[in-house]
């Protein structure tokens, strides 16, 4: 979240065990053209994970009077409070049945968002409901595989960063974790919001062929190179 | 581990939660002269890994007949071997005492070292007491809280890659490790030791001040900064 818009990125790899592969897309929009968009991020158990969005998107299709709905009334806060309520319920609900079986299911969430008349606003929501919001000393968050990712978005994203650079950082941040974690993989879903705009300035699927995400990831590799060989070496112990 | 020889750095901080921080060496070194020389690298429950460097330390001091004596007969796999062995049964003693309180110890070492008349070897070794070793096609392993440094040495090293880069390598991975974890922090210890020698080519307590790694950290950023300007944009959001 930079101070002209927000930008998200998620893979699309689930794993349950590394033969059990699939492709399921991890990042959700809600529209309410004018009035509020909404974005949702997914991490960790698929089961918890699709069982939130399903019952969102039920509630969102009843109608804003619904209180699952994400274009019910109020400010951003609130929808994401009201999701944070969802996953914990769900969660709860999913664990007490799992108990009995020794295993464990547990997600977490990015909601990124803004209602008209409010700021944009983005938030973690931890697996119990409770949450964290970026702010200008913490401008970015990251959920399920992050630590791969996190040196090149330390180092580049603050709040004045242009929207193109944070594009490109979420990226190559992104490359990072491909290259390092087999449990991350493409497609990429790729959003960008600007800010008091009530629609997406993009919003693309990047396949695994995508010249252009191959071209930044090539050229970050032989940056990086260069870098390397760049940086002298004042003590040789050869 | 390249073909030239090994590069070895741990960090010295350790934790028991936030406000309980101290620095603690996890590297130790023993060298019997033109014979062996062996690094031990620890990470994990400092109970653990100091119960096992106090026994390793007193069953060498002894002689090399007792059989926890890192300097015995045999090979470095058999020294490998010998303090996984130790390693099992300093957390299974640990755990059983620790169970009856719900609270946990475990702990990972790296070994690495070389025998007359053999190789250099590599061994990680896990809580369990089993263990892995580097070979031509991993060539370098980690413990601890490795996932953030993880990238610029999945980049950067090969078999082949000298023990200059090698070490460049291995001080900026543990770089953007510190920039990005509070759990780890200087002053590192590093050691290098090249193939066929039984002493070290250098050996070295790197401080928080030190100079030279303040500009080699420093030229990283700078050229990572670089690198990421030069990134050429192909689709500009704005």
């Amino acid at each position: 979240m930079v101070d002209d818009g927000m930008v998200l990125l998620s893979d699309t790899r689930t794993n349950a065990g590394l033969d059990n592969i699939s492709t399921y897309k991890k990042m959700f929009t809600f529209e309410d053209p004018g009035k509020r968009i909404i974005v949702i991020l997914t991490a960790g158990s698929l089961s918890v994970t699709q069982t939130v969005l399903a019952k969102l998107e039920e509630a969102t299709e009843s109608g804003p009077e619904n209180k699952n709905s994400v274009f019910g009334p109020g400010t951003t806060l609130q929808v994401a409070e009201m999701i944070g309520a969802l996953l914990s319920e769900v969660s709860v609900n999913f664990r007490a049945k799992l108990n009995g079986m020794a295993q464990s299911a547990s997600a977490s969430l990015i909601v990124a968002g803004q209602s008209v008349g409010g700021k944009q606003r983005l938030f973690l929501i931890y697996p119990e409901g409770n949450f964290i919001e970026a702010t200008s000393d913490t401008p970015f968050l990251q959920i399920g595989e992050h630590k791969y990712g996190k040196p090149i978005l330390d180092r580049v994203i603050q709040r004045n960063t242009t929207l193109q650079d944070a594009r490109k950082a979420a990226l190559l941040s992104m490359d990072s974790t491909l290259r390092s974690n087999l449990s991350v993989g493409m497609p990429l879903d790729l959003a960008i919001i600007k800010n008091n705009e009530f629609s997406f300035k993009e919003q693309t699927r990047i396949e695994a062929g995508d010249p252009e995400f191959l071209a930044m990831s090539e050229a970050w590799s032989e940056a990086l190179r260069d870098s390397f060989t760049s940086i002298p070496i004042s003590n040789d112990p050869s």
